[in-house]
């Protein structure tokens, strides 16, 4: 197993079962999902895939470590800009992250309540990481009370229920949704500014 | 089982057992309840349990449809008043029934992505009334534009997730927080209004 070339071909083989593990998920709830399935859709036996991963709810909590990962990467965007146009850009990579990694975007949301606590734990520190990264962006004096960081916070629930409801209905257009999510977090944070002063 | 003193303690009994059951699902994710325990609480067999539902998940759905209902008839208003006074009156119906009812609530929000379909359609079905009724109040052209409906989802989203993190932590004060929540909605709703004129 040392030969690069089936190293590689290893790696492969487990970025196509989260692949298709995410398809599954983003679709179905977590109980509804069977490995044989997953593994029949890729073409391989359940032996092969419990190889990979040893049983259905490390596999799943993979593919929701991969795509808060890739989530959190993908919005990061550089200190040195204007508030305003790391907010915007933020929002855009969101968006587009949203669209490109739809079943992933959709299987993480899914996940987020229902599922057990280390999967919980995923996501709430990606919310955690895109709350504070709002929160740094702020000048503001008020950027640290326990009321702006509730704003933000729930803030972001309201961006997550926008996109998947966009998703969805692919309306209004994604420029509008976008100017939506900045004023109504502007909004958000002036009432929270203003309560806090 | 016609002596109405008989039919009152069978009530009783399930009622309780509701009660015991939305407790112990607030608190736990659904697949780590189980109705040996819950029985046990309620100091009652497992095959009594089973006279009154015929299973976990039909347990676990009637503990949802019973607190659905319950937040959509104790958050309505009366429609004479005005639109402001309305869903100040509304918000605050709102926090007193999460705190008075704060397993349901939790047990609502556990469920509502990661539990199967019929539990999503009861709680979606709540959001879809809530959402309704907002749009109703509105004396705005844009009111039945898909932005504007949009808005008010997302924005029920933002009051979840304000409302759950506040029950963790008591703070800020629930006037701020209600505060909060209503400047958040008119900044939104302005902006979709905005948008669609």
């Amino acid at each position: 197993m040392s030969d690069p070339h089936a190293r590689g071909e290893s790696e492969d083989r487990r970025e196509q079962l989260l692949r298709i593990g995410t398809e599954l998920f983003a679709t179905q709830p977590y109980d509804e999902v069977w490995i044989t399935e997953v593994a029949r859709a890729a073409g391989v036996s359940r032996g092969l895939l419990y190889h990979y991963f040893p049983g259905k709810r490390a596999f799943f909590t993979e593919i929701i470590r991969v795509e808060t990962d890739e989530m959190a990467r993908l919005t990061d965007s550089d200190p040195s800009l204007p508030a305003r146009e790391r907010l915007r850009l933020g929002i855009d990579a969101y968006f587009d992250y949203a669209e490109q990694h739809e079943p992933g975007y959709r299987a993480m949301h899914r996940a987020a309540t229902g599922a057990d606590s280390e999967i919980r734990t995923l996501v709430d520190r990606l919310l955690d990481t895109q709350t504070q990264r709002i929160i740094d962006g702020m000048s503001n004096p008020a950027a640290t009370s326990p009321m702006m960081r509730l704003a933000v916070r729930a803030w972001l629930s309201f961006l997550i229920t926008a996109c998947l409801d966009w998703l969805d209905n692919r309306e209004p257009s994604r420029d509008a949704l976008r100017e939506l999510c900045i004023e109504t977090l502007l909004g958000a944070t002036a009432s929270a500014s203003r309560a806090t002063s």
